[in-house]
């Protein structure tokens, strides 16, 4: 008998009919011998249509407030997960965030999980019964205020969940049936991922791929928590994210998949004195502002007045902030320049394999010329490389490389074998 | 500096615009200098979406559960309510039934309220905040799970609060601006009552007002909280409940008003044998049905076979459901018949000054009587006559009642100078 951890998105219960469907699955895990936890998003829409509601009565809203409409959402999803699974003829519970004993940090609207304390859905397990816990919300400790958790924040609770309750696995099902090689709307050979480590999707996620946040998977790294990703449409056994990247036996270490990524845009800060102190200026406005940015690189001095160039990405939702602070500091620091390009895309290619294969950069670099592609800016980690390109050339750079790669096709992902890093 | 609890309806709350005039109020009843407490039902139509929602997933949902769906609808309107507050400037926190410290019994759906510890609301309002909490829950002693209060929860959280806080006033507020003395849709020159005794409203309410639940003012009674029911579109004063009819000197006191039910039905068992046990066996099937019985009638025996006839009143929600009990009872008792009737009407006369003016009984029957109107069943209280006529003879009987009683007009109610009780 094992313990699973089930976490259901928002599209998966849409409508009373989906969230039978849903039921229906839990009830089957339950049969099959298995302790069940079910952690559930609020339905389809629902929380699009509360924040519309709030921005209605107050465009500023207090974030505590907020924090309370929103997880009026998981409320409602959950209790109908319960109901539905109770007519079904299995006993089951649901439970708030606070109930099951999610305790978080006091910041509201993002609020990051410090403790869970599940002994209710323990109790509940103990007594035989499926248990529902409310996703993407908690408790802050200190004023025992309702929080919720920001983006991603239901995959974040189930992990939790599954860690604090020693379960052998989380589930979390939405309507995509896995990790994919590459954007299968971008590659139509793009193939299902059977397994990768928590490294390489760690990578996938911070390269831009959306199918589990970062968060979520750093949780489940650090308390080695094994993840699947499955669709709620399907029985496939989707693909499982477990282990470290260290366990891997070298000749079985492959190049996992291409992530893309179209969200950021490029600031390139120029003629900034190439002194100690004078980038810190510039990045210290922006972590303030609580600006993410990411990619950042700096070219050597120019010998005649050394200064130098700086160039990074950000969010492009962030842009015009980012734009807004870095032009006040031009003015008051005498920078030559501040050129802002949202016409960017993101290209990596992650694998473990990567590190023990010398010549991927180098693969990668060519694949990208042979299609006529000019690189931007270019980053690597120990299991990641990544190109900043043009928008317009995104979806060819993607298929680019995963054909380079050889990534596709209907078998399992080839072991890498390149040459010449 | 006076605390005022201030509750609004569902109907005061249906929209974005109409949470903003609420808040504008809250807000101005603070800057008068009194501190406030809000308790919101939930939004118009929330509540029959979510029971919609549940009856799709389970038409037999777990009570439990229904509990956890239901009670996220004044999470929603409780926080937007405090989210609108805020955009006037004021200072704000909400709180759900549990965070609020309104202990409940364990049962679901229908739960009483046995304790209110409100240490965070009182917290707030020693801030200067302006404290929200959400109407209709609370949470069991025993098992800490979220119950609701069944219908008039809302009022009953308000004045259990304002019991608890020592408040000087609740305010109950609808869309209607105060307690009348007839149904105004009925009766055209019904006049708003300015003041009433607590037990006045009971038995208006008993009878069939639906303007108060019952529970609510038995609370307000037990606990001496003055209510006043308001409406959330006019500044009008409103009608004022308080204090005892004990305290009401003789020759001021009056009648109030007269209350309408269309809700009853009236079942009649005919040759029942005189014994007894024999009619406690049929009370006690209908009470464990949880059916609610009212205005029993026990007419003489019959001397040649020792039979009698009982006829009573209950909702006809229930009509049905009495019907089979009864008619299973009736088999197996030889009791001679059982009759139904759901085509009747309660008119009811409800008035302190009934105990000390003779003459109101002969004076109400005399009206019916002049308008031509029989009256099958006929019961008194202290302060009340009640009558059962046809159905579609009640708005005649309400308004020969209310004409004969002088309760109309622009000036207020009369003091009662009848003869001969």
């Amino acid at each position: 008998m094992a313990l699973v951890v089930q976490k259901y998105g928002g599209s998966s219960l849409e409508s009373a009919e989906r969230i039978r469907a849903v039921a229906e699955r839990v009830v089957a895990t339950k049969k099959q011998g298995n302790d069940v936890v079910v952690v559930c998003s609020a339905m389809g829409d629902t929380t699009d249509e509360l924040l519309d509601l709030a921005a209605q009565v107050n465009p500023a809203p207090p974030a505590r407030e907020m924090d309370m409409l929103l997880s009026a959402g998981e409320r409602i999803s959950n209790s109908l997960v319960a109901m539905a699974i109770a007519s079904f003829g299995a006993e089951v519970a649901s439970f708030t965030g606070s109930q099951a004993g999610v305790l978080t940090t006091e910041r509201h609207g993002n609020a990051r999980i410090v403790d869970v304390t599940p002994g209710r859905v323990q109790d509940a397990l103990d007594e035989g019964k499926i248990a529902i816990v409310a996703g993407f919300q908690g408790v802050n400790r200190d004023s025992r205020d309702v929080t919720t958790l920001g983006r991603g924040g239901s995959d974040t609770t189930a992990v939790a969940l599954a860690a604090a309750l020693k379960a052998d696995v989380c589930e979390i099902y939405s309507d995509v049936d896995g990790v994919y090689s590459a954007d299968p709307r971008i590659v139509p050979d793009a193939q299902k991922i059977e397994k990768l480590c928590f490294e390489e999707m760690l990578e996938l996620a911070a390269a831009g791929s959306k199918i589990l946040v970062l968060r979520s998977v750093e949780y489940a790294r650090a308390f080695n928590v094994p993840m699947r990703v499955r669709s709620s449409y399907s029985n496939d056994e989707g693909t499982l994210i477990t282990g470290s990247m260290e366990d891997i036996p070298v000749e079985a270490a492959v190049l996992t998949g291409v992530a893309t990524d179209k969200s950021e845009a490029k600031v390139s800060i120029l003629g900034i004195p190439d002194v100690p102190g004078e980038a810190a200026k510039a990045f210290r406005a922006l972590a303030e502002a609580e600006i993410n940015i990411d990619m950042v690189i700096q070219n050597i001095s120019s010998v005649e007045d050394n200064t130098t160039d700086i160039t990074f990405t950000c969010p492009t939702a962030d842009g015009q902030r980012a734009m807004e602070l870095l032009s006040k500091l031009q003015e008051t620091n005498n920078w030559e320049n501040v050129i802002y390009d949202d016409q960017i895309g993101k290209v990596s290619l992650v694998g473990a394999g990567m590190k023990s294969h010398p010549g991927v950069t180098a693969d990668f670099a060519e694949a990208l010329r042979d299609a006529g592609i000019n690189i931007e800016m270019f980053t690597t980690s120990e299991i990641r490389i990544t190109a900043v390109v043009r928008e317009a050339d995104l979806d060819n750079a993607t298929r680019a490389i995963h054909d380079r790669f050889e990534l596709g096709g209907d078998e399992a992902a080839q072991v890498y074998a390149g040459t010449g890093r």
